[in-house]
């Protein structure tokens, strides 16, 4: 909380459902992400995430938007939006399918939602995907309804989180396999429930489908989880980082494709139909990207677990990239840092200084992720 | 400063050229704006505002980015995202261009420059319009080139910013015109001054083209205006509501369309170009909308210049309409609101019951607005 200042409140920037839980169970600062107020510490940062990893938390992240695609084109539609090959995607599965500009550049990395045979959710990261997807459908004459549907999500995070979830919904919660979900109602509450990750830990995404019951749905939960030591926290720079997940514009923007974040995996240049940025991702293919984001391991004590700008990355007095992101992680016993670097130094071992403020950080190179995905 | 909270600053959202020099200066309370810091606040609400009145003031408006629309297509283009009849816009003039969805709903109310006859820059409000624009101009097969540019907006307002302007660009600035505006080259400086008007009062607006040159611009503007009462602010609510300016997203959405808030004068039905919403706005044009946005001057005691929720206005027990946002006026003596009527009550002089958490507050509605603009 070192590099803050004064927030206001007001009708501009809208309020999540759970926004008067967030208030009332201790959230201390908060950002705005999708025009919306969005609550990012409560005991800070480090006792934060340890209460996380020591029961189950709930992250108020009403501010990821929904965009809805609904219609005869919608399966086409959705192809067009991401390089992903979204056509082996089933009914009540999801996808990391990010959005690209036509130059390969990430406009968005959304997560996506089979609902139906002809209709798709996006679950959008900080950015108005909305306004792209309805020109797009407008201009390429796609015959598909989008919308912003009244979905606000509420993740359930920790390792206590599948025993609150089968507490509160019923014991089908363990049979819920990962990016799977299901529609649910709870005493009226109307839900989508999938198992998600925006962390490595075991995670639930609670898509709430009537904004006026956000509260409700806290509270109960609330609740419940008196027994499993359950907390309120939000996006955490150190799990983040732990688990090699990237924050759209925090660590990648519309500057970056695919390629130079490891998420090359995703695209399918073979399949048959066309997909925004389909060409300029061919061209990137073969000629290889020129930078890459990749994992460093700052020697030292630990550092403060935030930094407010990025930093310049140098090898032998040269500029060779930026640090984006740093803290540091109590249970690796480890500074970790993301840094872009130009291809020739994107390799694991090499060492690098990270010119901050205060004086030159030296590192380590590493692969990511830090952590893999914690498996029930 | 009653309804606010701790904001942290982070790499993820973008700061201005000119952020250092606000903090500097004495910026307590900050908001986020097209991704990046907008300062709202110095010294309070009410004093800010009569800083502005008692002599010249800077404020830090970076946040409206700039769409730079270029190339062969770039007046059909820009013809076709707004209602507006740009055509009859010269070179070295600015005009209000809104952009509306193809329901007639406003997707953001920039203000269009146009900078030659083949370039256009759109200086957006909140919402990442530039998704948009692009798409639009792919999917229509426009033939231009869509950008953001290195633009940061700093206004320069009150009664001694004439003064200001001359003493520090040259006595050309006493002879621009209201929306009209000059590219301008002060010591290394590359700009486009504009004479403008966020409030009433006098305002220039000034395009800064290198970002890295934010805080040398203002402290030239600052030491030049220590004999003028200079000080610094940020969009203020006072004169926001004294001049009937509306903010996007706080007073208008796209559930609202021109007609609504009495910016039908804008809208050319007549042009033989098409343009987005032209069919929706001519349904409209027949039918009459179905609210309006009023004044409305509360009764009573000063009360406090913000509000952080919507408040439901009530006649006879019934709710006729909402309230968005109120302020007290010192140099009017009146509180002042912004009120949504259903259009059977949207007529001055009726009473009405604006139901505040805190109790009720009768008022009377009013025509917009209750200043007009401050001529030289």
């Amino acid at each position: 909380m070192s590099n803050s200042s004064q927030i206001v409140f007001g009708p501009r920037v809208r309020k999540s459902p759970f926004f008067l839980s967030t208030m009332k169970y201790g959230a201390k600062a908060f950002t705005v992400y999708n025009h919306m107020y969005l609550p990012v510490s409560y005991e800070g940062t480090t006792k934060d995430y340890h209460n996380l990893l020591n029961g189950v938390q709930l992250w108020d992240v009403g501010v990821e938007r929904q965009i809805q695609i609904k219609g005869p084109d919608a399966e086409a539609l959705s192809q067009f939006l991401t390089p992903r090959n979204i056509k082996k995607c089933a009914i009540g599965q999801a996808m990391y399918a990010p959005f690209l500009d036509f130059n390969g550049g990430f406009l968005n990395d959304p997560v996506m939602l089979k609902i139906a045979e002809d209709c798709y959710w996006f679950s959008i990261a900080d950015g108005d995907s909305l306004l792209w997807v309805q020109a797009i459908a407008e201009g390429y004459k796609f015959v598909a309804e989008v919308t912003e549907p009244d979905v606000s999500p509420l993740q359930v995070q920790g390792p206590n989180s599948t025993e609150l979830m089968a507490k509160v919904f019923g014991d089908w919660v363990h049979d819920l396999k990962f990016y799977r979900f299901k529609e649910f109602n709870h005493e009226g509450i109307p839900m989508v429930i999938a198992r998600m990750g925006y962390s490595r830990e075991l995670c639930y995404e609670i898509f709430l489908q009537d904004h006026s019951l956000g509260d409700k749905l806290w509270e109960t939960l609330w609740k419940t989880g008196q027994d499993l030591n359950i907390s309120a926290g939000g996006p955490n720079i150190i799990l983040r980082l732990e688990g090699g997940i990237f924050s759209y514009l925090g660590d990648l923007d519309r500057s970056n494709n695919p390629f130079e974040v490891g998420l090359d995996w995703m695209i399918d240049l073979d399949q048959e139909d066309d997909f925004i940025g389909k060409d300029a991702l061919s061209e990137i293919n073969v000629k290889g990207p020129e930078k890459k984001l990749m994992g460093a391991e700052i020697y030292g004590d630990a550092i403060e677990s935030s930094n407010e700008h990025q930093f310049p990355v140098l090898i032998d007095g040269k500029v060779v990239g930026s640090m984006n992101a740093m803290a540091y992680s109590p249970r690796l016993d480890k500074n970790l840092s993301y840094v872009f670097l130009d291809i020739e130094h994107a390799q694991a071992g090499k060492e690098i200084i990270i010119s901050a403020p205060e004086g030159d950080l030296k590192a380590k190179v590493v692969d990511l992720p830090w952590l893999q995905r914690v498996k029930k």
